[in-house]
């Protein structure tokens, strides 16, 4: 073997190492998430990273998929991506099972996601994102469902009802607006949409001029009602032939429903557009109330056309995906991430080699009770396995030599308080969980 | 966009999807490989599937790589690789932080691994598999650890003892022979270490062949001690100056220790060779006893010298890994995989419009006690809303209609045993965890 050229010990470009302190982190998030997701009946799925590019492309089309995908050719001149989302995935799996799968179905997953662009802060090229998601719910409860969840999953992770609100739109009444109030062309609406999508990120007077562009002479009627201060205000200035759309009426029965259980950080937002393109109803996104941290912690909505590009029927859908990055972010921020967790509840200190077959018997009858314990391998002098076990974290300790051998007594010390207490056998666990 | 082309449901060549029945399963696999390897104090690690290709090339050679992984280039002209394997990665990551790292190290990871192969019976392109290692212990102490665990882990997945067998042997031995007793250049050396690799995977004719080719005259001489039925007649079969030889005691020391610890299906086996390159001392492998299922369930080793290649001071090791498929399947065969889980403990129905408030605030608080409840959201008949229940397999019911909201008063009805008891919101949770 030629070690002339030494390896790096980087990671590749723009993806993580899970060092334990990083992989209890991780492990905390997904752990709420997957008990509050199980909490209301949903069931895990998963599927490999590894997608037919074409499962992309039919709905992105070819140059977003090679310009912000992982995608490259296999031997067989397959065409082969890094899943940049779980969606067309779920949609795939559901599709190939529609008439064994008893609809409706409550899936969630936490996929790893890749996408190609540079990396930034909070934004990798690889990160992990709950899934949430209801398939064969035509009514707006499902939404209030969801709503309910992504609500639980911040109280569970202690954020404060102050500290988060819950956006909601709807694309019904944005599609009227701009296709029937103002009659744009589709181009038009296309680009009227992207601009509102990014309204918080551009100058005022950029997103201005990108109207204008667009609505002409129509711009300021637009700007009032895009402007409007809340909900009562926005309706107020549609047409009275539109107050009571469908879409303005499905915010108003998601508002009252989610008030009624207890959910009352709900916001209107006339801007909120989501950048996919699948969206067909209500949308939503849950931000930190912070203004420095201007990220959403959720985003989803309905998507009731996804099973198109399989040439199956409609199944009306809503999701949401919620990444680790931002929800690490926003709990660090507020102080809300666990201790580190130590790697085990005792580490088994060995006196000399004779007391090693004791000390070894006494570690495994303790795990087969439900202990994490380490045993010392380093044979050092007894100062260093104890130095060992602080190194660790480990707080318990217990030193075996030929006396506890002989006595069966045994002292359990521990390593934060000084404190000892002599036990036996059968009563460490009780000392150990105190 | 065009929908011309349907796109297909079938996942990516190789891979697998995981419905919820199949993710249960895994998740229960999983579950188990965490809790033993928890309860000997390992922690948990991980990194990204992508990796520099380097990494690989270092050990594996230009050919390997290219041929038997997913390489592809970057935007960045980068040469990327899909992880064929861990230990190169958690060798990087020790490597990356020598200084801060205590050791030792027990770290454990359950990756997903990519090979690019054409798929068969159980070899897909993608598996998982439980990495299991030890850092930073010379003694043959480490080796015995990780053999009971092990055996911890096949029997806390309900396999017996008398099912698998440890299968062990020691480079150092095996080099010994090839090297110094047989003379052999490295070229044969390494040409009959494959050989033996494979030999109960080709015909004893074709075997013979190839040590022939390398082994000449002495061939016969060599089968001989290769063909030894058990350790005693294997040592007998040495030079008298190598029956003390340091491979030989580290296989009597680590039968006896791991003999002590209760753990006695350990075999020794001349023939085991790992396919691994980077083994340096004792390695090992657990097979099932069934002579229909050759594959083995766990293989490991010491590997001293992985460090080597980040221009770092030598840290001994020892690790192991376990892969999803094979003790799925051998689970399987042995009628040891759990029952199906239920999507949740109970389901709510709504027998009409004014008790969906009641029904959901009920249900909101016993997912807070901890139970997990699905609402219906069908809006179907009663009959129909039970027969969702069922087709999820949830258990138990609750209806929920103008009378129980009145009273307070709820049944608790068994779907499997027809049975009805009657409850109060407070006593729900006690009838559905009988």
């Amino acid at each position: 073997m030629n070690n002339a050229r030494k390896i790096s010990t980087e990671p590749y470009k723009g993806v993580r190492d899970f060092y334990p302190e990083d992989m209890a982190i991780q492990n905390y998030i997904f752990s709420i998430m997957k008990k509050i997701s199980e909490s209301f009946g949903y069931s895990e799925y998963n599927a490999s990273v590894l997608e037919n590019a074409d499962l992309y492309r039919a709905k992105s089309g070819e140059e977003i998929v090679n310009e912000q995908t992982y995608t490259f050719k296999d031997k067989g001149d397959r065409d082969v991506s890094l899943r940049p989302e779980m969606t067309p995935t779920v949609a795939r799996m559901i599709a190939a099972k529609t008439r064994e799968l008893p609809l409706p179905l409550r899936w969630y997953s936490i996929p790893n996601l890749f996408r190609y662009e540079k990396p930034q802060k909070g934004r990798l090229r690889e990160h992990w994102q709950l899934n949430v998601d209801i398939f064969g719910v035509k009514s707006i409860d499902a939404e209030v469902e969801l709503l309910q969840m992504a609500s639980s999953i911040m109280r569970a992770f202690g954020v404060k009802d102050s500290n988060f609100e819950i956006r909601i739109n709807n694309r019904k009444i944005i599609n009227y607006i701009l296709n029937e109030l103002f009659q744009l062309s589709e181009e038009s609406a296309h680009k009227v949409s992207r601009l509102l999508d990014k309204k918080e990120k551009v100058e005022a007077k950029d997103f201005e001029e990108g109207l204008r562009e667009n609505l002409q002479d129509k711009t300021k009627e637009f700007l009032t009602l895009m402007n409007s201060k809340n909900f009562d205000e926005f309706v107020f200035g549609l047409p009275k032939s539109a107050q009571a759309h469908e879409g303005i009426l499905e915010i108003k029965e998601v508002t009252e429903k989610l008030e009624k259980l207890g959910v009352t950080n709900v916001v209107f937002t006339q801007t909120l557009m989501r950048g996919f393109d699948y969206y067909t109803g209500l949308v939503f996104e849950v931000f930190d109330t912070k203004p420095e941290n201007r990220r959403s912690v959720f985003g989803g909505g309905r998507y009731d056309d996804l099973m198109d590009i399989f040439d199956r029927e409609k199944v009306p859908a809503v999701g949401f995906g919620m990444g680790d990055v931002v929800i690490k972010d926003m709990l660090e921020t507020y102080g809300l991430l666990p201790m580190t967790k130590s790697p085990a509840d005792l580490y088994v200190c060995v006196a000399n080699k004779d007391a090693r077959g004791y000390a070894e018997d006494l570690a495994q009858k303790l795990r087969e009770k439900g202990l994490r314990v380490t045993i010392d391998l380093t044979n050092k002098k007894i100062g260093d396995q104890i130095k060992c076990a602080d190194k660790n974290k480990i707080k318990k300790i217990v030193c075996i030599g030929q006396d506890e051998v002989k006595t069966g007594k045994i002292k359990v010390k521990n390593l934060l308080s000084g404190e000892e207490k002599e036990a036996t056998e059968d009563t460490i666990i009780d000392l150990v969980n105190e």
